[in-house]
């Protein structure tokens, strides 16, 4: 049996929801307004409780045991039909779903919050219910009032499961390439029904044994379809038909061929799919032929939020189990006092170097998130067409550094919790050693890393002309103008003045590069600047949150775990810019070697 | 069945041997003037189809089999035992060990090359092997001509096996906390020999079926010994109790308790034993009482320089997997050239960074490796004892360096090798996912890379008041100011100036830090320190290739395999400096921030 590591505490959570965010301006939303955020808080204390009490308690088990795959079937893990029970039948699932078809309707703060929790608790186990609503969303967005009616309430209820079907054999990042082909289907009476045929590779929760259906989004080409992404059609394809009236037909040739042996995940089935080997699977077109890309993305930018909450839901679980050991294991004096008693590890200085990393970084990444998805809250919901439209805009930007600066943030920060636990961290009694294998994913699905990275520099960067972006600079460049003299956060200060210096310089070398024809420069750095733009970011929002937590802690108790948590912030903010942000100015070194040494050795060097 | 991806080719091991090194001087020495450069390129040869054809093949199964452990004993997996047979029937695993009594009395510089070879094909496997040879060479260094005739032989030649046990439940870095009790046992009727009574934990190989015997080098504090590491006392503990003419006697109470579950290496059982449970285990004292540690250290060093092969080796290899599919995986354009035809990965910009990076890493990390170990060659056999003075101080000065950055680099190194193959990556098909969790132990053993840090602030930077550290500056002060001008590498030597100058103004720094009593500052930074220090390290060793492969590319034809090959040390060197070097800078910043926050945060606020 596993051990249940799930330790979370609510204390930071509770902080961004109801202390840092401006939270009465999301009630104030028609949409929002029978909430409160007594009731958020309340859900949070919830949140952590099925965390504990259900989805943690299965994460060793989860792991060990993994998926089974036969015959076209594929068992899950024991614990998982309890824990989708629970995640469905008490609403957690469709937290932020639309409450028309089941969902409850929280804001996407509230889902941030539950995601940080739930992922840091089980994150394999999350991947069903995560595919299943998201999944929804763009039935309910993209389909008609029929669609809506047969699929929404039973997804959002747990009775019936969802994937999303791009990537193939031959088409990963380059998923224009997809061969999977879409036929009228005269027989069917329905224009909007097509034979589909084709094969799919990587589905995550591809086939289980978790509910009694599952609808695929599946991305294919409609015969004669422009080449490319513009080619590109989406279709809801059941794994059994659905009749008009709801109920289950035929089994609609889908058939799972097998699924992946991974690094992590284990209890996440990553599937193969045949459709249509039989030429019997048909899939309902969704929205006009063609337009599938696009539609696609609405889930895909959903998705890649979710992956840099799960990054920091992993990140913050592996704090949790390090800073718990710190403060428990004893092992020699500290160099500071080296003829001092053994003590415990929390005092040892390069272990607190590591921790503060954690709690800084963790706090940084959810700090990040809250404010992306208070974003779209606002973008969403905010009765003024103006602030709706910027805050999409900043979404769109800062999605990228969210998914990919996170998940490559995380896998360090939990290496740095393996560490801080030595050898016992390379132990599977303690979870940590999961963690980093179940974290790798994330920098890889829903388009890997780099490919976050051009779309930064390919498409974010430009949008209006670079004001997005702008927008973006001039509030760091304001904070730092406004706060450049605090008694606590000078150097910080500065050091987010320089950095923001060195964001702005990256883009305007790339524009330069564009215009010079350098392109290759462009994608040697986006990475780079990736990282940079996402760190300075975090900087600014983590000194807003140092800022906040001073300000409180003169109003209380200093030996209080109030006092004490607003201390821990002051430090956080302060270690994260003085420790992580540095890290800009020696990338933004390199950027300055304008090097391409990489594309010059000759394809036989390698 | 598992796949073989063992694919290391011979050019860089061979570039680095008999191109860059100064051979002739080693083979100068009376104990390897009867080798040639030739040797050596037969053995690398040989070694790598042992690689290729007996430990690569074993790689993937050996970690899904793993061990298995019942009533005390380990199994290993099935292909290990005709590992452990080819690699002693042909001298592999005691290459660099005494002739006399069965060794191939190989330089280090050679055992360095069949290390990486042989680490990069099964890193598991070869903890057997590297263990017994180790503990033969300090047995054969500190034990009696007696102690050298009953085991030596015996365990370079694979009949019995060998173990380091140091750690302890409650005494993992702190292992003058060790409670393991030795008392003199009169009714041996040798003074020698002790009654050993305790407990060892995460004891790599402690027991296992590949040898009828395993020769266990013991920690343990004789009674009334002094407190902490100067009590330490160090005892040949076998298995199975040794007659004094040679011949197995009784068992000897050792027993294993279990074996760990690992992120990796599943094929290396990590054992707790139980030593004199049943109050019969006897132990041989080598040496004096309460020298233990030191000669432990021994070892330890040569183990620690050997966690940095491993490093490379693995890196190394993730590096082959991921050439090897860059080369073949077709998918999109280029950004460059956006609406040209799909090409193979290893034409995309970002792909091409990453595989620039594991090629000039790795490189780099083989450089580091092969100076390290030509400076322990030399340390060994210069007729000059002032030669061999300085070079084995600067041995001692850059052996943390060797295992702490290339632990933590070959980790970050293989994360890039899994984001080439993207989802393939992750999955087990491959191996590169296996290497990563291989390899994350190599910065956990063998003191800590924390430990290391610490080794290097607190000892190795003091040595002779800093002369040692100085003379390594001098090197590469010298070495810029040689070149600065180069029309090549002169933006180069400019970065590595400054690194200079950032390494050593650490150094001073640290210096004050003592002196003012801000010890604090010390272990905050001495793993950045750490890793500046290595990465100049390292630069100035690849600019030294990098210089040679220039003078030889001249001399070829361009388009040959050795034109490419020489282009690429090129470009490895330039984009070591320009890309990775420049991380120091972003450390040196951090350091100029001597920020404490990390200590100020009250224990609570974790």
């Amino acid at each position: 049996m596993g051990i249940n590591y799930f330790r979370r505490d609510d204390r930071d959570l509770k902080f961004v929801l109801t202390e840092y965010l401006d939270l009465p301006r999301l009630l104030s939303y028609p949409a929002y307004q029978e909430f409160s955020a007594d009731d958020f808080a309340m859900m949070t204390d919830e949140a952590l409780k099925v965390g504990r009490e259900v989805l943690g308690p299965g994460l060793q088990d989860g792991d060990r045991q993994g998926c089974a795959y036969e015959d076209g079937k594929v068992t899950t893990p024991a614990a998982w039909k309890d824990c989708w029970r629970v995640l469905f039948a008490n609403g957690w699932a469709a937290a932020t779903s639309n409450p028309e078809f089941g969902g409850m309707g929280l804001p996407a703060v509230m889902g941030g919050v539950l995601g940080d929790i739930f992922a840091g608790a089980n994150m394999a186990f999350m991947t069903f219910p995560g595919l299943t609503t998201g999944n929804g969303h763009l039935i309910e967005n993209f389909g008609t009032d029929g669609d809506r009616a047969l699929f929404l309430e039973k997804m959002y209820t747990g009775q019936w499961a969802g994937t999303m079907c791009l990537t193939e054999p031959d088409a990963g990042s380059d998923v224009g390439s997809i061969l999977t082909k879409a036929v009228p289907d005269p027989e069917a009476g329905d224009p909007r029904i097509y034979k589909i045929e084709g094969t799919k590779r990587f589905i995550t929760c591809g086939e289980h044994d978790l509910a009694e259906n599952v609808i695929h989004l599946l991305l294919a080409k409609i015969e004669g379809a422009p080449a490319g992404t513009k080619g590109i059609s989406l279709f809801v394809v059941p794994k059994i038909w659905v009749n008009p009236d709801g109920s289950l037909g035929e089994p609609n040739d889908v058939f799972c061929t097998g699924i992946e042996h991974k690094m992590g995940i284990h209890g996440s089935p990553t599937c193969s799919l045949s459709f249509g080997e039989n030429g019997k699977c048909r899939g309902i077109l969704l929205g006009e032929p063609h337009t599938g890309m696009a539609k696609m993305f609405q889930m895909m930018n959903h998705a890649r939020i979710g992956c840099g909450i799960q990054a920091l839901g992993l990140a913050a679980s592996a704090y949790d189990t390090a800073r718990e050991y710190a403060k428990e294991r004893v092992q020699g004096a500290p160099l500071a006092n080296r003829h001092g008693a053994r003590v415990t590890i929390v005092h040892h200085e390069d272990v607190r170097r590591m921790l503060v990393n954690l709690k800084s970084g963790t706090e940084a990444m959810r700090a990040f998130i809250a404010r992306l998805l208070f974003l779209a809250d606002v973008a969403a919901h905010d009765p003024d067409q103006e602030e709706r439209d910027k805050a999409l805009d900043q979404v769109e930007l800062l999605t990228p550094l969210v998914k990919a600066y996170n998940s490559d943030f995380a896998y360090n920060l939990i290496r740095d919790a393996i560490h801080v636990l030595g050898g016992s961290g390379y132990c599977s009694d303690y979870p940590v050693e999961q963690y980093a294998r179940d974290a790798k994913i994330v920098g890889i699905w829903e388009g890997t890393n780099y490919i976050q990275a051009l779309d930064l520099v390919g498409r974010k960067l430009s949008m209006q002309g670079g004001k997005v972006f702008q927008d973006w600079l001039g509030q760091v460049m304001g904070f730092t103008a406004k706060h450049k003299e605090d008694p606590d956060f000078a150097p910080d200060m500065k050091l987010l003045y320089k950095a923001g210096q060195a964001v702005g310089d990256f883009a305007l070398r790339f524009l330069q590069y564009f215009k010079e024809g350098r392109f290759s420069l462009v994608p040697m750095y986006a990475t780079r600047f990736l990282d940079c733009f996402a760190e300075t970011a975090m900087a600014h929002l983590i000194l807003e949150q140092g800022l906040l937590a001073r300000g409180k802690l003169a109003q209380v108790e200093p030996s209080s775990s109030s006092g004490a948590f607003y201390a821990g912030k002051v430090a956080s903010a302060k270690f994260f810019c003085r420790n992580t942000l540095t890290n800009v100015f020696g990338r933004h070194l390199a950027l300055q070697q304008e090097d391409l040494s990489a594309m010059e050795l000759p394809e036989e060097a390698f």
